[in-house]
């Protein structure tokens, strides 16, 4: 653990995992499309929405992929860690009411670069929304003794 | 063009471009804390945020990422998009105050499956901040027409 209760990367085994969930609600699209400035009529106009393949408003997708961030930066890794890269394939609709769990969970590590690579999946029920991976890097416990014996 | 003024598959030829800007103020980054549930204190903390590598406080990765979004679903293609999939690079820190430039440029074309992907790029200056890859379903002039004709 790093001094922000954050994983160091020595502390991250394979297959460790962790889970935000999050209701979707109508305030969060409104405020996600004011946020983003992504005002697509399929997002915030019922009536359009309705005449679509989706039949009414749906979330928009990288609502659902920010919980991703918040299950890696408040979670696993948590505090500490650097976003460095995210894969993101959105292969079902969100609904307003639906709760969206993100689950994240590590499948490779490089502990020389302190870099981790974590399987990110959204689901609705069993549905899986958002599949992906993100690369992070994280706090290294061998980085802050090299430091810290090189300053004492 | 389709009946929501975005651009059918037909309408594309690789190379075409469109940017959305938005200037990410103190306002954006608490609210997309809330919205995303992410409060990872890199993004909130000032005190905290100064102690790090960035010197102060940064823009979630996210919301900048959410840029590509507004760029994709208001302007190119536009409305009448089905987000598919993106891949994110976060390649230097966002900060408040700092104008995100999220350019989309077509880079392949498939007509028959009204399939595209975009090149998508936020700059902040002359700096790329984020780059990675967009895929679309688009709408489809042939298809409408296809579908017109057979329930006429």
């Amino acid at each position: 653990m790093n001094e922000q209760h954050g994983y160091d990367v020595e502390d991250l085994t394979i297959g460790m995992s962790a889970t935000y969930g999050k209701t979707v609600t109508d305030a969060d699209i409104v405020l996600f499309a004011g946020v983003s400035g992504d005002i697509n009529a399929v997002h915030t106009n019922q009536e359009f929405a309705a005449t679509t393949a989706f039949g009414g408003r749906i979330a928009h997708g990288m609502l659902s992929a920010s919980f991703i961030s918040a299950a890696l930066g408040n979670r696993l890794p948590g505090p500490g860690s650097i976003y460095l890269g995210q894969t993101l394939r959105f292969l079902a609709p969100v609904r307003p009411g639906d709760t969206v769990n993100a689950t994240v969970t590590v499948k490779s590590i490089d502990l020389r670069r302190a870099r981790v690579v974590l399987e990110t999946v959204c689901r609705v029920g069993d549905t899986v929304v958002i599949d992906g991976e993100a690369t992070i890097m994280t706090s290294s416990a061998a980085r802050r003794l090299a430091k810290a014996s090189s300053t004492s």
